[in-house]
This record gives C-alpha cells, sequence and structure tokens, in this order.
C-alpha cells in the first residue's frame, strides 16, 4: 500500500507543468494502476507461495512422521527372535525419515522468507535464495522418495532373478504404512516443484 | 552489437534539444558500457550454460550407456537356467535406463535454446522455459538416480531383516558396472542443478 502511494504522488510530478487538473487526474488513474498490477501480480504469487510452502511442509511432516511409525509385530515368535519389521531394518527408509525431516525444517526455516517477500514483492535477492535452496530440497526430497519407492516395490513384489522375496505378504500393514509415506513424499516433491515454478516467474523481469 | 548501438541512439535523443555536441558524446560514453556490461555478463552465462548442459548430456548419455550394457553371465550353468545378471531383472534399473534417456534426450534438444540465449542474452522467456523443464529433468534425473542407489545398495550389502542376500558376491562384475552407471547418474544431477542455479542468476532482474 504505501509504495502504491508514493508512486502516485511520483507519477503526476512530471506532468504537472503542462496539464490541467482534469489531465492531471487522468494521468494518476492511467499510470497507477499498471504499477500496482505488477506489485499486486507479485504479491499473490507471494501469497501462494507462502500456501505452496506450508502445503508441502505438511506433507513432508506427514512423510515423515508415517515412517517414523511404521512397525508391525507378528503376533507369532521364535525361541531367537521376535518377527517385526520397522523402518530401521532398510538403510533406504533411514535416509527417507532423515531426508523428509530435513526438508521439512528447511521449508519451516523458508516460511519467514517467503512471507518478507510478500511485503516487499520487488525484492529479488530473496527470492533467488529460496528458488536455489528449494532446488536442494526438491533434489533431497527426490532421490529419498525414489530410494523409498524402489524398496518399497521390492517388498511388494519380490525379484526372482535375485532370489529377494517379497515381504509384504508377512508384513502387510507395515507395507502400507510406507506406501502411504512414500505417497506424502511425492506430494511434497510436486508441491516444491510448483513453488519453484512461481519463484521462477516472479524472477523474470517484467 | 546491435542492441548495444540502439541504445546509443536512443539515449541522446531526450537530450538532444537541451544539450550540446560535446555533452552528447559525453552520455554515450557513459551509458554503453554499462549496458554492454549486463548483456556481456549474461552472454557468459549462456556460454557456460550451454557447455554445462553439453557436460550434463556426456553424464546421462554415459549413465544410460553403461547401465543399458550391463549384463554378466557366470561360467557355470544348471540343466534348468543359466546364470545370469542384467538391468532387465531390476525394474529399478529399467526405470533409470528410461529415464536417463529422457534426460539425455531433453538436454540434447534444450542446446539449441541455450545457444538462442548466448546470441540474444535478454531473451527472458528462453531462460524462464529452459529454468522450468530443466527443473522437471532434475527430478526426473534424481529419482531415477535414488531408485537405483538403493537397489545397488541392496545388491552389495544384503538386507538381514528381510532376508535379502547380496548378491555381488555372485555378480561382482555386474555390480560394478552398475555403480558407474549410478555415479554418472549423480553427476548429471549436479551439473543439471548448477544449469538452474545459473538461470535463476540471469533471470534476476538487475
Amino acid at each position: 500500500m504505501k509504495s502504491g502511494d508514493s508512486t502516485t504522488i511520483d507519477v503526476p510530478h512530471h506532468e504537472a507543468s503542462g496539464g490541467g487538473g482534469a489531465s492531471k487526474g487522468k494521468g494518476a488513474i492511467l499510470t497507477v494502476p499498471a504499477r500496482q498490477e505488477k506489485g499486486g501480480m507479485r504479491r499473490g504469487m507471494a501469497i501462494i507461495d507462502v500456501v505452496l510452502r506450508i502445503g508441502a511442509i505438511m506433507a513432508a511432516l506427514a512423510a515423515a512422521a508415517i515412517m517414523g511409525t511404521s512397525d508391525q509385530n507378528l503376533p507369532f515368535f521364535t525361541q531367537f527372535f521376535q518377527f517385526e519389521a520397522s523402518y530401521d531394518d532398510m538403510p533406504s527408509f533411514q535416509f527417507f525419515l532423515i531426508a523428509m525431516s530435513l526438508v521439512a525444517g528447511y521449508l519451516v526455516l523458508s516460511v519467514p522468507f517467503s512471507i518478507v517477500s510478500i511485503v516487499r514483492p520487488h525484492a529479488s535477492g530473496i527470492r533467488l535464495l529460496l528458488l536455489i535452496l528449494d532446488v536442494v530440497a526438491l533434489t533431497l526430497a527426490t532421490s529419498a522418495a525414489g530410494a523409498a519407492t524402489a524398496i518399497v516395490y521390492l517388498a511388494h513384489n519380490g525379484n526372482s532373478s535375485s532370489n529377494w522375496l517379497a515381504i509384504c505378504n508377512q508384513f502387510g500393514d507395515f507395507c502400507k504404512t510406507v506406501s502411504s509415506a512414500v505417497v506424502a513424499s511425492f506430494v511434497t516433491v510436486v508441491t516444491v516443484m510448483f513453488m519453484i515454478l512461481l519463484s521462477a516467474l516472479a524472477l523474470r523481469k517484467h
């Protein structure tokens, strides 16, 4: 609002000597909306960015939380060990948990910067910083999602050539939980991609 | 060069009525280097972008080619089947091959657009398009790399909780080849990340 008002004062200054009262008013009407529209569009983008960011935080937290609480004990056990499946057993799932937690943590920290770019829609430095860090977060989230997907697929289907049997027959609940976490991570990935798209559009010079 | 010259003509136009010949010449000297420097920096970025793109093409092609030629027959066989390991046996490796081929194909197609932005460093539309498509390519390459890494890790180390045995004892050469492909894919990922960083810097309005 403040920057918009200061523009209204600036523009008629150049035409003040030539035009009368009527044309002065007209000049203000013609020029101000163009400037406000551009700032307004960027501000709108920044607001969508914050909303997407909150969505991505929730998806990343959900992915990490679902993965972190995934364990299943089978109702029977032998003398030596109990049959239990947990994310701890698979390095890929551990990596998934760590990566998604890191992404969620980064996204939470990035929200204040995103809010600053609502207040100051023309600050391109913040937007550039967010874009670059978003790309790093995207890479982390995507690699975690890819690795977990490969293992979940293997757990569901097994692999005959390497004699890796499907474990989802025994640990059905564990597989369902882990699959949900993977789906949540893909939601995170898609949301972060849209955030990057939005940042790139906002960075583009007009 | 053309756009720089057109600016030299433009700028003194506004001052032509007031200033003499001397101030006209001075105005031209002051404005042209600033404009050329900015364009030159962008042109330099565009050249680096093309170089990075060619590097990424080679890494992606190497990853796809290494994975595509990875198979190993063991020197003994039973009556029923021969012991053979190939990327065909693992869905993750098939996905890896397809994804890296797609990324390499996209990167080849993107080189002409990148060259256009050397010739016209101020065309931000092309740069925006390349940035968005690069992000998509990055996601594809990263997910393939993540999935293949998870399976390669499993092939090397096995997993005791799910009774998946390491197969690299038998298929050592196969594992080495596949690991090289994974390393090449990570080189691709890092190169594409730098390309995105460069595009974002070039997009930033000055």
